[in-house]
């Protein structure tokens, strides 16, 4: 249940919601997260759908050869969860940038924890125009991925992620 | 035939190589290409993969109401071209960064053609840093998506992608 990991922080103070209760309007400072395993079956899917077939991916010899403990998740499969975060709470969001840099493995079974924090917010006729610090944490912890995006947002307020799976 | 799209070019002089002749060493100037047409069936299983449900990707209305021609292919899933790109001729590559700017829409049945050519090459103990340009491009010349790239190449030597499908 994707939605239940949804939490929004403002400074140190978290502020947990359940998916029903998940509410307010986006403020700078805010934090937005979502927590997700990407398991051998995803890699697979996702090499099927994007043609990459990079041996880190798929062959633990290769990957080991390189200096990594196991195959890789994707990049840009990790990356992934900034657009889910920001798409679940803004439906209709349109991307402007990512920027991202990929500072340490993610293996197939490790948690991911997906940060997205408002830096700036402006207003443009009837929309938002927000700068995002996005930021990918495993244990707890460990940076595996960091960068900024700029997102069009047709609202502040927050609608929690109703998702499942 | 994705491997017989593949061209390496330098300058203005385009240099085309079928699958099996397909050679040589990287240099600065460089440009690799891959085309892809990104169907509805991609679309979904992108969807699915990354739990984006955003309407914009599913609902015309919706995209119309913002501005757009039709549903939008998910800006993540159009920029898995460049990995697709860089690990399809140096398997083993490393992602170290990636900058994304989306320019304009792009929307399902677009013929993408995705550009990764070489700015600057690093020797680094037995490896190669190698900074990219990242662009895609529709209709042959609209820029949809530009940006850079770092990888860590293990050898300079280009690979053809002999994938099919």
């Amino acid at each position: 249940m994707f939605g239940r990991s949804s939490v929004l922080a403002k400074g140190s103070l978290l502020r947990y919601f359940s998916s029903s209760s998940l509410s307010g309007v986006l403020k700078i400072g805010d934090i937005l997260r979502q927590t997700r395993t990407f398991s051998n079956d995803d890699v697979g899917q996702y090499s099927k759908l994007s043609h990459d077939v990079n041996p880190l991916h798929f062959d633990s010899e290769s990957a080991r050869a390189a200096g990594f403990e196991d195959r890789l998740v994707h990049g840009l499969l990790v990356a992934s969860l900034f657009p889910w975060i920001i798409s679940s709470h803004f439906p209709g969001a349109i991307y402007v940038s990512q920027s991202l840099h990929f500072r340490s493995p993610v293996y197939v079974g490790d948690e991911i924890v997906g940060e997205v924090k408002a830096i700036s917010i402006k207003q443009s006729k009837k929309r938002y125009i927000a700068k995002l610090s996005t930021k990918c944490f495993k244990n707890g912890e460990l940076l595996v991925l960091d960068g900024e995006a700029m997102a069009i947002l047709p609202t502040l307020a927050l609608e929690h992620d109703s998702r499942r799976s």
